[in-house]
C-alpha cells in the first residue's frame, strides 16, 4: 500500500491535478504553480478524450481562464455562466467530476456540457450558443435584488463566434443598460465551429492589432488607481478619452465602450498568471465589463492548433501521433450529410437559383461541398439562425431558391422567422433540418425532437423525411423543381444506407406516402430512416406468421389521404413510429387524420417520449425510449394478439 | 361636370395627392412640390385614421421619407423593405391605395402592414420588428446573383427601436460581411413604442449631438468628390480617419463604422428636399451603408408629437382637438391586461421574489402598473423577446419569481430561449403570454394562435388559460405559490368579464379542470375565456332540450385525467374549443389523450383552421373560423343528432 502511494506521488503525471477536488483545493496553490496545473490538465484532457471522444479543441484553449477564474472567483458562490458548454471541460475537471470524467457523454454519465443538476457549479444549460451573458445578467440582478451579502460575482464567458449571435447583442445592449456588476469574458480564438464570419470578427482581429495601445491603457488607469488619483467611478471618462486617442492611433472604434460596457484587453489567455492579477485587478469593479482574451483553440497539442476545425470533436485518436482512429465498420458508406451535400452541388450545377445558408456549420452540414466549387453560392452566416431563415427568404423574395442547412435543435432559434418570413408569404425556402432526432452523446440540449411538432401547426408548411440516401436526394430535387411556401426535409445524423448517383434523380409526389409492406394486420406507419429499424422488427413479425403491414409516410405535412384511407380501412391497430417527440409529431398528425375522418381506431405512437432525454449512444437512447427494433418488434405482438381478441 | 372638376381642382385639401396613383405620378411633381404633398399626406391620414382607427404616430414621423424614397428609387423594381410596417401608411397612400385606404384593418381591406399579396410595392411582410435588414441582404444578394440589370436597389427601413433586436443586429454583421449593396435607413425617432431602452438607444442619442460634424464631413466628402479628387472606392479610409477625428471630438464610437458599414447622418428626416438631395448622393455608392434620420414620431400632429406612446394607435379621435373617442359600452370593465398589471402588482408587494420582464410593451401588457411603483423590480429590455426569457431564466435560477409578459405572436421569437433556458433547467418562469388567440386588426402577423401547440411538446411545461378574470389572478398567484418549472399563462387582449379583487385570491390545483354545466349529451370542452361563447351555445341547446355538457380544461397541458375520464365515460361526442390553431392545441390533445386512454370517441375541433387568417374584428373573424356563438351551437346540434342516429 505504503509503495504504492509513494510511487504515484512520484511518478504520476498529475501531481497537482490529482489533489484538487474542489476550487477550495486549487486555492491552496501558489500563483506559481498555476502553470504545471494547466499543463497537467492538458495532459489529462489529451489521455481522456483521446479514448472517450468528445469535444477537444475549445476546452484544451480555455485551461488557464478556468483555472485563473476558480482561483480568483469564490465558485459556487459566484457564478460562471459558460457559453456553449463544449469549452468547460477543464471546469468539470475542478470542480470535482476528475475521478469519473470517463465517463463524459455515456449514458448515465458525465453531461458534455454544464449541466445545473449535475453540479452546483454548472450555473446554466449551456447548450445552445449566446446565452451566457443574458443568463449572467439575471443572476446578477437577482444578487442585488435578494440583498446578497456579499453580492455574488457573475462571470459570463462566451466565444468569438457565440457573442455574434443576436442573442449575445441583446444581452450585451441590456447589460450596459442595467449596470449590473457583470463581467463578460470575451474569449476570442478567432474560431467559431467553422471558420468565423460576419463583420464583428473581423473588428475583433482588428482590436487585437492594438493590444499594446491597451495594455499601456490599462496599466496607467492601475496605476493611477493605486496612486489613488483615479477612482473607479472616473474610469468611465477617462476610458472615453483614452479610447477617442486609440481610436485615432489605430483608425478602429470600439463597439464595446461604445456600448458603455468598459473594455479591457485584448490580453493573453494563455499567461494564467497574469489573468489571475487581471481578474483580481477588474473583479470588484462595478457596471458591466468586457474582458477580451486572446487564446488558441486546441493550444497544446500541436495537431489541434493546425486544423482546430478538425479536432472540434476529434472523434479517438491516438495522443502520441495525432492520428485520428477511423471506425472500421462501414466505411464505404457515406452520411447522410454527405448525401446532402453532393446532391446541392448537383442541384446548384443544374439551376442558378440554387443557393445554400448555413449557421457556422459549414462543414457539420457538408454546405462545404458546394462552397468548394462555387464559394459565391454559399452564404455562410455565422451563429445566426433568425437570421439565416430571413435572409433566405429575402433572396426567395426575388426568384433564388435558398436551401437552408440547419440542425433541428438549432432551428428553434428561427421559429418565429420560419412563421413569418418565409411561411406566411408562402416563399420557397427549403429547410434542410439536420441531426434530426435523438443525436446521442451531445445530450439533452441538442436532441432534434420537437421539429416535426413545432412545425406542424404552421400552415401551407410541407414537412418532409427521406427514410434513405437516395430519397433524401429525391425530396431536395422535388422541393426545387416543383412549386411550393417553405419546406421542411429533416433528416439525421450520421451514416447513410446506400452511396447514391446524384445525377440520377426523381421528381416525387408532395404528401405521397408509400406502401413497403403489404399486410391486413397491425399497420405500422413510420417516417424517416428509423425506417429500417421497423422493417427489422415487421419482418421478425412475419416470419413468425403476423400479417403486418409496414408505410412510411415520408410527408408529415401534407399527411397522404389515400395511403391513410387504407391504412384506416384495414380496421386493424396502427403504431407509428418516429424519431421525434411523441407530442405532436407523426403519431399525432395520424391520430387527428383518424378522427377527422371518422375513424375509430386505436393509434400506439412510438417516438421519443414527453419528458427530456439525456446523452448516451443513439442506440442506447432508442432503447430507451422504446424505438429500438425489439421493443418496436414487442409492440407489433401485442397489438397483433389485442387485435385477434 | 366640368364645374365639379374645377371645384374639385381649386377646393379639395388634396390637389397633389389626389393627382398620385403610383410613383410615376410622384415622379412627375418638382422637388419644391414634395413639402405641400407631405402635408397634405398628414392631412389625409389625420382625417382618416381619425376615422378608421390604426397606427398613427409612426405613419406621421415616415412622410417625408417615404415620398423621397419613391421620388429617388424606381419602386417597385427597386426594393423598400419596411421594418414594422405600421409607419409605412404613406407608402400605401403612394402606391396606388389611397381610394381604398379607408378599408385599412377592416376585414376583407387593406392590410395595415405591408403585405405582399396585396401589391407588388410591398416587397416583404412586416409584422414583427427587425427582420427588414435580413431580407433586404437577402434581395441585394438575389439581385446580384441573379444578373440583373440594371441592379436593384435595396433599401432597408428600420426604427432605432427595432434595430435593438437581435435579428437586426445579426443582419448587421452579415451585410457588412456579404459587402452587398444595401441601403439600410434608420428611422430614429427616440421611441419604441413605449420608451425606448438599451444601451443602443443612448449610443444613438449622443451619436445625434455629433451632428455638425457628421453634417460636415459628408459636405466635405462630396466636395471632393464633385472635384474628382476622390472616387467612392476611397470613401471607407477617409471615413475611418475621419470618424476617428470625430471621435476625439464628440467623445463617441461609430458603432456602425466599427461593424464596417459606411454611416451618414444624422440628418433631418423632415426635411424632404434634403433627403432627396441625400438619397440621390448615397443611391449608386457601392456596399452596405446606413442613413441615420432624426425623426418626430407623430410629426405635425401636435396631441400626438407630445405623447406619441399614446398615439401608437390612438383609436377613433377628433382631429381638430385631439380628444379620443372612448367607446361607450361596458365602461366599467377592465381589460385582462389591467387585471395582468394589477394582480403582478398585488403579487410584487407581497412577495419580494416576483419581478416583471417586457420586451417593449410596457404599457401594451400594463407591465406599467408595477413598474411605477416599484420601478427596480420591471425590466423592459426592448424589442428582445429571446433576451427576456434566456435573462428571466437567469433570475429564476438565483431565487427571483419572474413574470414575462410577451404578445402570444411575438413569443414565437423565444421558442428556443423557453426550451432551453427555462424548460430543460426547470426553472420557475411565468410566461405571461398577451394578446393570445386571434387578435382582430393587426392581421396575419399578430394573430396569437400557435402557442398552444409550439409549448405543449415541451417536456414540463405547464400550460395554462384563464376562462375570466379571477381565474387569471389566481393562476398568477398559482404560479407564484406552487413548485414548477415554466408555466405559461394565455389570455386575450380585450376587455375582461369582471373586476376583481387583487387581495383576495386562491390557489388553483395545477392540471385540474373544472366543470361548468353537467350534462350527458354533447360534451364541450372549452380552454380560455371563449368559454363565454361556448357558455351562450350551451345554454341555447339547454333551452332546446339537449343534455349538452359543458366542460372548461383550463390546463393544457398538463390535461386533467379525471376531468377527461368523466367526459369520455359519457359515450358522447366531444366538441372542443379553443381560440388558436386546431392542428396541435386543445383539440389535438384531448384526441391524444383519448387514443392514450383506450377511449374511441369522435371529436370536432373548434377554433382556428390551419390556413393563415387575414384581419378584421374578432368577431368577423371568430365568424369567418366558425368559432362564434351560432357556429359552436350548430355543431352542438348537429353533433346531438348523429349521436341520436
Amino acid at each position: 500500500m505504503e509503495s504504492n502511494a509513494i510511487n504515484s506521488d512520484v511518478q504520476r503525471p498529475f501531481g497537482l491535478l490529482s489533489r484538487i477536488n474542489s476550487p477550495a483545493d486549487l486555492k491552496q496553490l501558489s500563483v506559481e504553480q498555476l502553470p504545471l496545473l494547466c499543463k497537467e490538465l492538458r495532459q489529462f484532457l489529451i489521455e481522456n478524450v483521446s479514448q472517450n471522444p468528445g469535444h477537444f479543441a475549445s476546452s484544451m484553449g480555455t485551461i488557464e481562464l478556468t483555472v485563473a477564474l476558480h482561483y480568483v472567483f469564490d465558485t459556487p458562490y459566484d457564478r460562471v455562466v459558460w457559453d456553449v458548454g463544449h469549452q468547460a471541460y477543464a471546469h468539470k475537471l475542478l470542480t470535482g467530476r476528475r475521478d469519473n470524467f470517463d465517463t463524459n457523454r455515456k449514458f448515465g454519465g458525465l453531461s458534455g456540457f454544464p449541466n445545473p443538476s449535475e453540479s452546483e457549479y454548472d450555473t446554466f444549460s449551456a447548450g445552445h450558443a449566446s446565452n451566457s451573458i443574458s443568463a449572467a445578467l439575471g443572476m446578477a440582478v437577482a444578487t442585488e435584488l435578494n440583498h446578497d451579502n456579499p453580492l455574488r460575482h457573475v462571470v459570463a464567458v462566451i466565444g468569438d463566434a457565440s457573442i455574434s449571435g443576436g442573442l449575445a447583442f441583446e444581452g450585451l445592449n441590456n447589460a450596459a443598460n442595467t449596470k449590473s456588476n457583470v463581467l463578460i469574458i470575451l474569449n476570442d480564438n478567432d474560431m467559431s465551429i467553422d471558420r468565423n464570419v460576419g463583420s464583428l470578427h473581423g473588428y475583433l482581429a482588428h482590436i487585437t492589432t492594438s493590444k499594446s495601445y491597451n495594455n499601456f491603457r490599462y496599466k496607467t488607469f492601475n496605476a493611477l488607481k493605486k496612486m489613488h488619483l483615479v477612482t473607479d467611478r472616473q474610469r468611465g471618462p477617462i476610458m472615453r478619452f483614452n479610447n477617442s486617442l486609440k481610436s485615432l492611433l489605430t483608425n478602429e472604434q470600439n463597439i464595446f465602450e461604445g456600448l458603455n460596457i468598459r473594455y479591457f484587453g485584448p490580453i493573453d489567455g494563455h499567461d494564467v498568471q497574469r489573468l489571475v492579477r487581471v481578474l483580481r485587478d477588474i473583479k470588484d469593479m462595478k457596471g458591466p465589463r468586457l474582458l477580451h482574451l486572446r487564446t488558441v483553440k486546441g493550444k497544446g497539442y500541436e495537431p489541434a492548433e493546425k486544423d482546430p476545425s478538425r479536432w472540434h470533436a476529434p472523434g479517438r485518436f491516438n495522443p502520441q501521433t495525432g492520428e485520428v482512429v477511423k471506425s472500421s465498420s462501414k466505411v464505404a458508406l457515406p452520411k447522410y450529410q454527405e448525401i446532402f451535400g453532393q446532391t446541392l452541388l448537383a442541384l446548384a450545377r443544374q439551376d442558378e437559383r440554387v443557393v445554400g445558408v448555413t449557421a457556422a456549420m459549414s462543414s457539420g452540414t457538408s454546405m462545404n461541398i458546394l462552397q468548394k466549387e462555387m464559394p459565391g453560392r454559399v452564404f455562410d452566416v455565422g451563429i445566426s439562425e433568425g437570421h439565416a431563415v430571413t435572409f433566405a427568404g429575402g433572396m426567395a423574395t426575388d426568384g433564388l431558391r435558398p436551401f437552408v442547412a440547419i440542425y433541428s435543435t438549432f432551428l428553434q432559434r428561427a421559429y418565429d422567422n420560419i412563421v413569418n418570413d418565409t411561411a406566411i408569404q408562402s416563399l420557397p425556402v427549403t429547410l434542410c433540418i439536420d441531426r434530426a432526432g435523438l443525436v446521442g452523446e451531445d445530450g439533452v440540449t441538442h436532441h432534434g425532437v420537437y421539429d416535426m411538432a413545432y412545425l406542424r401547426p404552421i400552415p401551407g408548411m410541407i414537412i418532409a423525411s427521406p427514410r434513405n440516401a437516395a430519397m433524401l436526394r429525391d425530396l431536395m430535387y422535388t422541393s426545387l423543381v416543383t412549386e411550393h411556401g417553405p419546406m421542411a426535409i429533416r433528416y439525421p445524423r450520421g451514416t447513410a444506407d446506400a452511396v447514391v448517383d446524384t445525377a440520377s434523380k426523381n421528381c416525387m409526389q408532395l404528401g405521397r406516402g408509400e406502401t413497403l409492406t403489404a399486410g391486413k394486420g397491425v399497420q405500422v406507419i413510420s417516417i424517416g430512416p428509423i425506417a429500417s429499424l421497423v422493417a427489422q422488427a415487421v419482418d421478425k413479425a412475419r416470419s413468425g406468421g403476423l400479417d403486418v403491414a409496414h408505410h412510411d409516410a415520408i410527408f408529415l405535412k401534407p399527411i397522404d389521404d389515400s395511403l391513410m384511407h387504407s391504412v384506416a380501412s384495414t380496421g386493424s391497430p396502427i403504431v407509428t413510429v418516429e424519431d421525434g417527440t411523441v407530442e405532436g409529431g407523426l403519431g399525432t398528425a395520424v391520430t387527428d387524420w383518424l378522427n377527422e375522418h371518422g375513424y375509430e381506431r386505436k393509434v400506439v405512437k412510438i417516438g421519443v417520449p414527453d419528458r427530456f432525454i439525456y446523452h448516451g449512444s443513439v442506440p442506447e437512447l432508442y432503447k430507451l425510449c422504446g424505438m429500438d427494433s425489439d421493443s418496436i418488434l414487442a409492440v407489433i405482438k401485442s397489438e397483433s394478439i389485442t387485435q385477434k381478441e
